[in-house]
């Protein structure tokens, strides 16, 4: 199967390196073709603005989720982009790994998604209706693949818990997990959090090297998170809301799962 | 009072930016003294690098929060993040104004966030003690000061309501209110989401400028959301999770908050 890795630290030399050099390894070992887009190394633009799209004349406002589908449709994404877009139609399954910065990714691969997935190729797809509300939520370009974060968290264990002060990682990682790569469509898989990154010695390492392999090993029998897809009668439309019948009386991020 | 304004879209004719200007001028019509960071219109460096610590060794593993602790304690910071660590030590409040980009702010704000939220600034302060576990969550740089996101969405309110497919605007969102702005210290008050922003006619707009003209009118008076402060009580340490007699057999972000 194809692999497509997107790495966002700036420190080759770093924990986060060196558990992707394991990734890659475990990958290759079970067979697998890896390719890797190293944010930082391939020295990407981070932010989306005006030169995203070339096409536009110079007195046109800028809308960006207009600019983005004009320029997905024309053929006019610039190329960092359009190469991305292949390694993600090329791969079955993507890693987005990362340090936890702030309590979500590193801009420069907040970038990446801002720019890569463009209107037409991530949103903005598909079938307005009574029936169903675009190819979101479970189906879309991701559809079939799957995703996975890999993340390296300097804190402790604890304050991610369930009742940890900084809020469950489940919900932290929602909208990623639900918001960035279900919605085009990928089956997500519970994530590999390293807490306390910061101080891995030589057998922290060690172990935390043995819990990446077992999650290449397993990357394509691993049970994703069960989202619910949306245009299969969960949700109402277009309010997009679940059914009163499911989840009863309950609201937030978990209702989106199906138990 | 004194007022920054962080804002983060690409295109000065943008409704993001008449909204800006709408908040700029009530601001200044009650008085205030407003300061603008245009992260766009400053080509603000998005990704943090090796190029954000000029004083450290070529040869040196690159570890971030180190690095930027160091480059913080040693006034080795650049040139641009130090001036935007002043304006926040000058402001009263803050608000972060943006698109709402793949459930997240754009990446050249989050960029801001790494970026001028130095470690020794306003993480990795404080003492850690059996009594304390740093200043944070309610302590710290942006203690006594106030924050709000005004945040425009394309898409629509029942889609981020209680049991809305995207989940709730306010879980979305607690990353950035209480992982951004309440950690560092800050009163977070609710959020202005302007839904649909894509689809505001000139009679949208006018309702839609109200709603910013009444939100600056009460940025001193709104009563910020209730999160509980880390150090006076409610948290068991050094695990940091909520105390068991409270929001007991409860889990999630919403614990987070004092009823």
């Amino acid at each position: 199967m194809n692999v497509l890795i997107v790495f966002a630290h700036p420190e080759p030399r770093s924990l986060n390196a060196s558990l992707r050099d394991v990734a890659v390894e475990q990958l290759k070992a079970e067979g697998h073709a890896v390719q890797q887009s190293d944010l930082y190394g391939m020295n990407w633009k981070a932010q989306i603005d005006r030169d995203d799209f070339p096409s536009l004349a110079a007195d046109v406002r800028l809308g960006v989720a207009q600019a983005s589908g004009e320029a997905f449709l024309g053929n006019g994404l610039t190329n960092d982009v359009r190469l991305e877009q292949e390694k993600l139609q090329w791969a079955d399954a993507v890693i987005l790994q990362f340090p936890l910065w702030w309590f979500s990714m590193p801009a420069i691969l907040k970038g990446w998604i801002d720019r890569v997935f463009s209107r037409g190729f991530a949103y903005g797809v598909g079938e307005h209706s009574e029936k169903r509300w675009g190819d979101r939520y479970g189906e879309g370009v991701l559809a079939g693949k799957r995703a996975m974060l890999l993340v390296t968290v300097g804190g402790w264990a604890d304050h991610y818990g369930p009742r940890g002060i900084n809020g469950p990682i489940d919900d932290l990682l929602f909208p990623i997990h639900h918001g960035v790569l279900f919605y085009p469509g990928a089956d997500v898989l519970p994530p590999l959090v390293v807490y306390q990154a910061d101080r891995t010695g030589e057998s922290g390492f060690a172990a935390v090297s043995r819990e990446v392999n077992d999650r290449m090993r397993t990357l394509f029998s691993t049970t994703p998170i069960a989202y619910r897809r949306q245009n299969h009668g969960d949700y109402v439309i277009p309010a997009m809301t679940l059914r009163d019948d499911l989840a009863p009386g309950s609201t937030g991020l978990h209702i989106h799962e199906a138990q």
